[in-house]
């Protein structure tokens, strides 16, 4: 039997830190030995999250990086944007496997990131150490690094339904919309009045539109794939517009193209399944639609490719559980790959449907 | 005081039948004379409907044109698609008013018709002699019709977003993408498994994608428009993909295009402004975004216009409720027109909100 | 004509403000002059609230209770619980008639309210002034009233579905369990973590279980009704518990009763019948049951009668929009009688369905 | 490593039985060899429920009894009620293990299943032969028996919640009150009108008031209890009420019930702790309350007890998932006793929050 892996979670009172704890407490190889929250320290984790009662005895610790470094063989950190950076040094610095679930690493581009992010970065020089965690493109990458910059909710539905034609070089430049939708729980669990019940029910809303600090995640990864292409390196631009939807979990996420030479619906589906032949993780529709019911709770991106002959354009929809597989489920999977295990394991359940 | 124009409602059982029964029933000049269904025929009104117990003591009954034609001087259809030809031909040749809430006087081409409805039309001249009936756009026309081809839900949102646009000449040919979400009660009041709760909630799915029947409609009228701008004249075609929300009414409509030369957001606001000016039922969204919570209930679309300048998208957005404003709002809207009455009458409530 | 009246609401942030505002605006006989909020001050209505956009053009204003009575004639309050007590007494010194929609002067002894609510009352020798503003066991009272307390939301419910079993002295004592379920408006518009839309969607939850307010408001009711029977006079003591339940607006209310006389289920509902004939906004279910799909946004209070002659129980059931029937409609209803004006002037509007 | 033991599921194409599918294929010692549906027949699983595709690979066939025993050695049956009671038999003459979850076997008393069920029973000398299933209760007796009944939904959380107190006879008699709120799974997935989604959502509604088929089997369990306890043995009656609550997945039941002596509320708490002590699958509430957030997905029954002490009435509250702990999950817990394996196996993954 694999020998445990003693693994730490940081930022675990939000919902993402809560799903990691869910996966990780099920999970096989690893065993949990520290959980912390500045808001909820000092609280049992089953007080907090009923849901885990009888599975976690752990309580909420602050968190102290170096110390937490000690007592943990990986590290997984679930922290605001910007307030990642130095305990990520500091665990790093410990010699920890860390997956960051945070931004705070995922851009390439120090100027973007102190654009988009409105912070400084204490830590320029390890965003090259970083790799971008989607492991569907970066697996080898991610098997051999130290450090995982985990990707956002929507890109991770957004680059997966995209990858396949800008790694053929086939996107006409400047055509790319994304139009996405999120269940609320993709907004944190910070009451706010956009997240208030009676406001989000029976709603429906944009919001910062063309603004949304994932969109250079979005064009960086698309960017990568259409450079290693061979074809026509350069920027990629994407309209990207966010929606919250009366959900609790899931991402939906449609998006629209048109192609620089014609392709017919096989040829598209073909293309697709050759991409993404032999992935654990991500399953291809035709006779159905990708719908957030049938991924809930899982680490599924399922993906469907239509054409508009007619108009002209190629849309392809995407769904993830925006807390499986656009956070903590594709965490796991990049820690998995980073320990040398199976990168399915703890992972394997279906989604609950209904 | 004005005398009661007596009022036959045809199709009631559905959803749209119901919200008509239930403005006209608190219409201060109408008087329902009758309100049939097939489906519920011989059964009491507020039986089937108990939300309008107390309000009115009809009874269903069955469709039988030329006798409805005597009891009623307007006459509402809301029957299925391709059910209403007969019907709207019978009680024009009586003479009556008509509002057509079907698809089947829409279309002036009748090939378009036949294609995207796989079915004979048995009047194609009529075609001709219906009026489109957005009043934002056909008012005086309306206004002089004996019959009015009421918008479909997704239409009216696509359309009003769009024109003030289209109007100008703004829009580059085969950039526009309109990404469309509706509440369930779009799909109608007949059970099915896509509808059946456990299925549409929590769960989001496209459907149609770019093979909606709303589709030529939505090009048909901006056509018009751009014909009327002096601008290229020539046929629109657009990306459409209208998607299941797990909500009870409206609609969110999100478009985008490209412009045939730069504007700046307050340049692109000023033009809607101008466009809408004095329109009842239109309200600019600036600070906020339209979103259905504001609509429910009320005949309003509430429209936000915002640029991505980075990546050079128009994005709009439309809000309505699809049985309001996207059905029998929009339908007493022009047959108060049609009578000459005030436009506004018996549409002036406010939304429900939360 | 009738001559306007002058009417200002305070505490009109909130969800019942919010109602009350929309009500008010459309009643034919009411000019509202004067709005409040304290959290909203120098905002737009329309802004806080875009559904009233294009309804009305005033600006929230600090509550300063005499200026406030000089312009209007009729003052609506809708502050919190324990804030209500001097501005109602202030409003009252003005000669102003108010309807207060706080608990503040609903009980009539001072000692209930000063245990249930945790606070001294500053004016105790109103509370015999005061009139509990529940029209159909109160209208002659609410006419001749100058305050008037309107019930909570949930004793709305409660009262009206058992008070013909009362008034006939026909419950066993200590029999009767009222279980109740909220929507979530219910809790109001500040943002907390149990109304937080991830937490209340797919859930549903008791809460201050056999502790809730509004316990000695119905009891004090029921026992009102008891007396006047002439049967037994004495206390009525219940068991309630509220639930929290995601939907936005309704109140169910399921009450359990055992009779001291055995009785057909047609003899129970003609009971019912005869106590509420007459009544405008009681409406009584037989084929059907109580729904708050059939309610929203409407001024119905729908009770439905059902017997378990197995186990020898009484089942009622009732079903009001706890914004409208349990909060702004009721308060507006009372105010009607105490102007003198149809006790359901700007209240007729049916419940918006689906 | 424990061999694999050979499972059929027949009637799977409902919710409990692709929840059946969803546990026995993520499960260590089962091996699915057949899922049977009449509806469904000729169809992939994993096209009728996506949710499951890349998990299973079965085709739905037509339920054959006999044959399906020979390629089984343990079968459960999710068929409707009524159509249960011959492939029971035959399942039971082939020799295997059965869990049934249907009513067919539930209860002892033929004359009661066929009042209730409106049905004749073709095999009432097997009523002796089967087990109710619920492991709490009868666990000694589930592991030696070679058929199954699991319970229905509603009185997993009703006895749970209530057997604590019968079996120390301290209920007075005929106090019972079980208020019980559903899910729309629980309706099963035949669309219908109650539960097409704008008919099922904000909205609220009992059903089968003193008559739902589950009382039955709630009285008998409950009054087996009693009659344990060697307290005044004889029939428990009670009043139930089930509702259609607008969420997928989980059941609240609140049940109220007044004792036969006072008892302080840390009693009681310790009177329902020492009765679960031990218990895998029984949660106990103290400081929050019971509520299908924290359960959905999971085996979990949580249970709060509260004492309303100043109206006399102890108040219980029990939630489960009605497709897990409710059907699916108990049935496949009863299975793991009935082969002699742990009770837990393959249910221990904690509930999907939020």
């Amino acid at each position: 039997m694999t020998k445990k892996l003693r693994v730490a979670i940081a930022g675990a009172s939000g919902y993402a830190g809560a799903e990691l704890v869910r996966l990780a407490a099920a999970h096989p190889v690893y065993e949990i030995t520290a959980v912390t929250s500045e808001k909820s320290s000092g609280q049992k984790v089953a007080a907090v999250f009923p849901s885990l009662a009888g599975l976690v005895s752990h309580t909420f610790e602050a968190l102290a990086p170096e110390a937490l470094a000690e007592r943990a063989d990986a590290i997984f950190l679930a922290l605001p944007h910007t307030k990642s950076q130095d305990p990520v040094a500091l665990c790093r610095k410990a010699g920890k496997l860390v997956v960051d679930l945070s931004a705070d690493y995922r851009l390439k581009d120090v100027k973007a990131y102190e654009q988009w992010y409105q912070a400084p970065h204490a830590h320029p020089k390890m965003l090259n150490d970083a790799v971008y965690g989607l492991p569907e493109l970066h697996r080898d990458a991610i098997a051999k690094a130290q450090l995982v910059a985990s990707p956002g909710c929507y890109p991770t539905a957004a680059i997966l339904q995209l990858a396949p034609l800008f790694a053929k070089g086939l996107v006409q430049p400047g055509t790319v919309v994304i139009d996405a939708k999120s269940g609320i729980s993709g907004a944190g669990r910070s009451p706010a009045l956009p997240y208030h019940f009676p406001e989000a029910h029976e709603s429906l809303e944009p919001y910062k539109i063309g603004q949304h600090r994932h969109i250079p995640e979005i064009e960086q990864e698309l960017s990568g794939v259409l450079t290693k292409s061979g074809a026509a390196a350069g920027a990629v631009t994407i309209a990207f517009t966010p929606h919250l939807v009366p959900m609790n979990r899931g991402i939906l996420s449609t998006a629209y193209c048109k192609l620089n030479k014609p392709m017919s619906l096989p040829d598209l589906r073909a293309l697709y399944r050759d991409f993404y032949n032999g992935e654990r993780f991500v399953r291809l529709h035709e006779d159905s639609a990708p719908n957030p019911r049938y991924i809930k709770g899982s680490n599924y991106c399922d993906i469907g490719v239509y054409a508009d002959q007619r108009a002209g354009w190629v849309v392809t929809v995407a769904a993830v559980d925006n807390l499986v597989k656009g956070a903590a489920g594709q965490a796991i999977q990049a820690m998995n790959l980073m320990m040398g295990i199976a990168e399915e394991t703890g992972l394997t359940a279906p989604g609950v449907y209904p």
